[in-house]
């Protein structure tokens, strides 16, 4: 494969600045690109003709936050989906009077050019009528994703009294607004490598290749603690079947001190135009923050090139 | 093997009735028995020189609860164990005035006949100073095992804010009153089957054979539809990296109609005479129950006979 195609600066460098928890998706032979902006208060929006030029492109601001009440506060990790002939953003979002109370919404977009608009708010995700535990809590990192023709959506979401722990869950989809099935709990942080500062899991990114179906995860506080975790499973297994799942017992991307890069994590999966497979995720340069971690704003989205082999996802540094 | 030496009625007939949450330690060729009684409010315990004596042998209550405070208030599924040269009882309780605050609490008997005490109570299980998680919230039915000279416990515990899920947790041990490590989840309710009523693991009973170990659960509510699950691990494996558990999707013993047996559940394994691996566990003989399954006093004792068979348990209806 052609690899120069993709111009990328040094898998060590960051390929956008101050964009955290980055998304890339690949429509069309378009790539388009969204993210966390530091001040957590509005929905960006890029396009390009190639991966290269998502670098450069203008960056278009589809949705803020609103002044008060739902969706006010925290706006995270927006997604950004072409689901049943319309585009769909899922992203996090709190309140000003109570800024942890995170939960998953939805905008939809009808018309052909997603920078364009309009969007159109959809309420939250809805889950269903048994299910009583979904988005109760703390809940965000939501991602969709497609397999052998059943849709599935997989999210972080706390639990616990007192002090909290987010784990992992995935639900069948009946349509992009709603779930079709209860919660199954899928990864829950057990490993120290995922209980630095919080026990948590979140970020989760998913990709099939060949006869097995992988997802991403990240793991611990956000610091350079925080890392990536696998699961994987038989492309051909029941995906709402717990027992289909197995997961790694050692991260598979963590901080490189002498690289200079800190807290890799919260990543998404693509391909250029090649069809080469790249991932994106955020880090930062440097460990010693000043205040929460959570309001520096150098969370920078890299890009790295991912392979496969022996039956495993590989993140190349080259 | 001398099937006959335990001259146990059909396995489909009591073998002690209202004695729920059945125990059975066999220790220096002697077997004891205790379980929960209908009113929640002692400890019973019983000897014999066999397996078979158990069903006549007279009961000495060993403990009451407190008239008000801690452990006044459904007295839980007591376990006996021999560890480290004394006995000890696990057992969970709640208080009057908060009749749903069950906790793990401890009695320790340093004298050598258990049936005469003196029984001090030892407070609450500790976990570590590094977990904010385990005790927290609704917790009962604790085990503890033996495995490659480490101890472990395993015990259901409750999360989720409003209606809650429980789960099964494993830790290891430092001594009979203290956790060792943190907890690490072990199986969360996934299955239909796990969630009639309840999302609900509990009852966890521990047993190696081969090279295999399992560990038996029981499922949903205290209903027809309670039941029976299994993981299980390779001897050899680490049983604190949760990658050594393996889940069936399917339960492993269930209600039997014609058999007139119903929620059968809350097993332990023990041997008899000859050596044969038995469990006991309980089970109601009619599914029609007036008001609150919990404070129907008809689950009954039952034993049967277990065996193993291409690396799996199997529970004999013989």
């Amino acid at each position: 494969m052609n690899k120069d195609n993709f111009k990328h600066t040094p898998w060590n460098e960051p390929f956008i600045t101050q964009r955290a928890d980055p998304y890339v998706l690949r429509h069309n032979n378009k790539w388009y690109f969204t993210a966390s902006v530091p001040e957590y208060d509005r929905i960006a929006l890029r396009r390009a003709d190639s991966l290269e030029g998502l670098r450069a492109a203008e960056e278009t601001f589809i949705w803020h936050a609103h002044e008060s009440g739902v969706m006010s506060q925290h706006i995270w990790a927006p997604e950004l989906h072409y689901l049943d002939g319309a585009w769909y953003i899922y992203f996090a979002a709190s309140r000003k009077d109570d800024i942890w109370a995170l939960r998953p919404w939805v905008l939809r977009c009808e018309g052909d050019d997603p920078l364009k608009g309009p969007w159109t708010e959809c309420g939250m995700l809805k889950c269903t009528d048994d299910d009583e535990f979904s988005f109760t809590d703390f809940s965000l990192d939501k991602t969709v994703f497609e397999h052998h023709d059943r849709r599935f959506c997989v999210w972080a979401e706390k639990v616990s009294v007192g002090r909290k722990i987010s784990n992992l869950y995935i639900a069948e989809m009946s349509d992009p607004l709603t779930l079709k099935t209860p919660q199954m709990l899928l990864s829950s942080p057990c490993y120290e490598w995922e209980r630095h500062g919080f026990w948590d899991n979140e970020g989760p990114a998913f990709i099939a290749h060949d006869n097995r179906v992988y997802l991403t995860y990240s793991a611990s506080d956000t610091s350079p603690a925080y890392c990536m975790g696998l699961l994987w499973a038989d492309a051909n297994a029941d995906l709402m079947d717990i027992s289909s799942w197995h997961k790694l017992n050692h991260p598979v991307y963590t901080t490189d001190v002498e690289r200079g890069l800190f807290g890799p994590g919260h990543n998404t999966f693509f391909t250029d135009e090649t069809g080469e497979v790249y991932t994106s995720y955020h880090a930062r340069q440097y460990d010693e923050i000043i205040g929460d971690p959570l309001y520096d704003p150098n969370r920078h989205c890299y890009i790295m090139r991912v392979s496969f082999e022996d039956n495993l996802l590989i993140f190349n540094k080259d």
